[in-house]
């Protein structure tokens, strides 16, 4: 019998309360999802030791019990295999195989647009602790300095959008990704959209596209949820 | 009781048998899926009045008993629907929205970029009577000569591959998209592939690439099928 709550060590900005990794919340998302009772902890990059009984250094990582779980899309697993009898997020196995596509969709496609876009506003709100080490990384991994990688971003964007024309098309024959109600697929492009919200004010979508009015009604799911986050207006 | 064959009227090249439409691909592999015995009658473009009682100019268009359905999506929900007891294309709602996705990536990424590659080709295998209308069609559509929307193929073809990056990610996790074993999400992604290999002796992908050993098993499906098809060894 499990009433402990479960916990997501949930990556934080400068404040407490601005959580803006995509991968978190999809985990945060799928956990309202599941309907299970769940608390956060604000975690910061450079906090490797909180999370080392992980058996490595990022967050998502949820402890439930005696159990631990990191990567978002093991968790999924995890929550899915665990509770079967709560909602579903993937609807079986080829819902679930077809969820990994969408999910290496975002990952291989949108992601790496998206981190162009506000890798300066991921800095500017980062935890003062936090901020060499991310600029330290980021610029070895990318080659170059954050502010030259999201320099043209006001042309750059109009390719991320371009990137989302699958995603419009769906959108024209169903209310979700995942059909009539949202489900994982939702969850893990909504997120990498919400990660932009809650650090940029840099406007990723424009308000006529459906994508926009998709946006809104996973920004309302769970009681606004997402809306409620401190985030940007955009 | 339905003893009639279903007929598909499938899109072909010069001779009877070079059938290369992607979307007719699909709904052949779609009657294999779904065990449903069929027969397949070779339809040129400039035969619309043959298909005329469909209400529109296009393959595929399939024929069962006193029902016709066209396009390739609506007659794989029309399947589905009509022989629920067959084995799925779907798996359930959430399935067939997520299917629905591949679908739209598959036409909104990897077809405008084929097309690209292999137009030229598809121009030379054209039944004679085919070649001024598909030509002018396409030129227009395009805004350029076929020659010159080709012409860059040879780098192209790069992007080409990045664009499937997704399907490659995917792959690792699972033999198919749609997991253990291929469904409508396989066989909309390897028609297009079959498209190129059917009219085209340009090779679309490298034989080390993740995407080319799930082709294989893709050609080796329902006993061979797409493999005996008349088509290039590329």
């Amino acid at each position: 019998m499990k009433l402990a709550k479960i916990r997501l060590y949930d990556l934080a900005g400068a404040e407490d309360d601005r959580r803006f990794s995509p991968n978190c919340w999809r985990v945060r998302l799928a956990l309202l999802h599941k309907q299970l009772p769940f608390e956060t902890i604000p975690w910061r990059f450079t906090e490797k030791e909180t999370i080392a009984f992980s058996g490595q250094g990022k967050v998502p990582v949820i402890v439930d019990g005696e159990r631990f779980v990191s990567d978002s899309w093991a968790i999924a697993e995890y929550l899915e295999n665990s509770y079967p009898d709560n909602p579903t997020l993937f609807d079986g196995l080829m819902g679930k195989a077809l969820s990994r596509f969408v999910t290496d969709w975002v990952e291989a496609v949108l992601n790496p647009e998206i981190i162009r876009l506000i890798i300066t506003d991921i800095y500017s709100h980062l935890h003062p602790k936090d901020k060499d080490y991310f600029r330290t990384t980021r610029e070895k991994l990318f080659g170059t300095t954050l502010e030259a990688l999201s320099a043209d971003r006001d042309e750059r964007v109009i390719t991320f959008r371009d990137r989302l024309e699958p995603l419009r098309r769906t959108l024209q024959h169903q209310s979700f990704l995942a059909g009539q109600t949202p489900a994982w697929a939702d969850y893990v492009v909504f997120s990498s959209l919400q990660w932009a919200r809650c650090i940029s004010p840099f406007s990723l979508l424009v308000e006529n596209d459906p994508v926009f009015s998709w946006r809104e009604q996973m920004l309302d799911t769970f009681d606004g949820e997402a809306r409620q986050a401190i985030a940007y207006s955009c």
